[in-house]
């Protein structure tokens, strides 16, 4: 069994414990002969998979009840992964949500830290710096980097601690906001886990 | 006197405690005939006010010290308007800063209302959807315009809440922002009245 996790530019497989990258415009489905569970936030791809029979879309095994319509395939998958606390999910955006009993109770859509930055930097050259990941979040700034960094990340910071815990990050900036958010767990397998989990029900949930 | 705030895009008069807005590009500085003490962060329109003796740039009279060297002077100009307490100036960006006992105590950069729709916008079409200014931020959300709200909004006026009272607010998107904000002081005025406050006082400070 292959687990598989479709986004806009790559495709990610989980196949024995380990996990394997390529370009979703050069990967050919039809190359992997094993039963494929997959996620897909990729419409083409979710096309060029339409023929394949052993490829198996994970969103039918969602009740869409539990979650909302518009609400991104992946971020369901991490939410699924745990039955209680906070998921960060630090991709392109930052996507936080809060489980209690295996029931979801909401969450929020941040930019993602490489959105921010470029945004910051399309409204003046002035602002068009990087964030400062040394910065103390406790303290007001006095520098333009610093500025930029407390004003973006000491917010969203404080608002995901307050969700309570155990807190859970992945997606590509996880390790660089664990800095800052003291006895998160990073695990960057989270969106399988919840595959897995869901697989394992065999049931719609 | 005339006072005058000089944007990228408009020039904003107070006269007689009028206020009265021209377009940059259009505003000819040399029909003013009074002494004209001004701000400006556009250089373009500065360079054109340096032949104009009547026009006194009132960044001179700032202290760099005090501030800090690439500190917009609009920003230092909200400062200078009061002696203690947080002052939120909501413009293209929202900057927030902290003053006591008429000391700069530093401040952050957050994105404004516009520039974070836009970035959101940009990452996605299904995130391209207006701020609902209805919502709750206390509550999780469950649909993507209230996720993207309580994403943007929640984290900052959380932040802002922490800072202290009194809270002044100024800035296009002052308003907006002000019903989230209890007690907040709205003052459209705030920078006429730190230049004034400065020019009042005659010495660097």
């Amino acid at each position: 069994m292959i687990l598989c996790d479709i986004g806009n530019t790559s495709v990610d497989l989980f196949r024995d414990g380990k996990r394997t990258k390529f370009r979703a415009e050069d990967f050919d489905p039809a190359t992997l002969p094993d039963d494929v569970y997959f996620v897909s936030v990729n419409a083409a791809f979710s096309e060029r998979i339409r023929g394949c029979s052993n490829w198996h879309d994970l969103r039918e095994f969602i009740d869409g009840d539990k979650y909302y319509p518009t609400m991104g395939i992946d971020r369901i998958m991490v939410c699924e992964a745990i039955d209680n606390g906070v998921v960060v999910d630090a991709g392109s955006a930052i996507t936080v949500d809060v489980m209690q009993n295996g029931v979801y109770q909401g969450g929020f859509i941040s930019l993602g830290l490489r959105a921010a930055e470029e945004a910051y930097g399309r409204l003046s050259p002035a602002l068009d710096v990087s964030f400062n990941f040394e910065v103390d979040l406790a303290k007001m700034a006095k520098n333009t980097p610093d500025a930029l960094s407390v004003g973006f990340l000491a917010p969203l910071v404080s608002k995901i601690e307050s969700l309570g815990k155990p807190l859970y990050l992945c997606g590509g900036d996880a390790s660089r906001l664990s800095r800052f958010l003291q006895g998160a767990i990073v695990d960057e397998e989270l969106i399988f886990k919840g595959m897995k989990k869901l697989i394992e029900k065999g049931v719609k949930c």
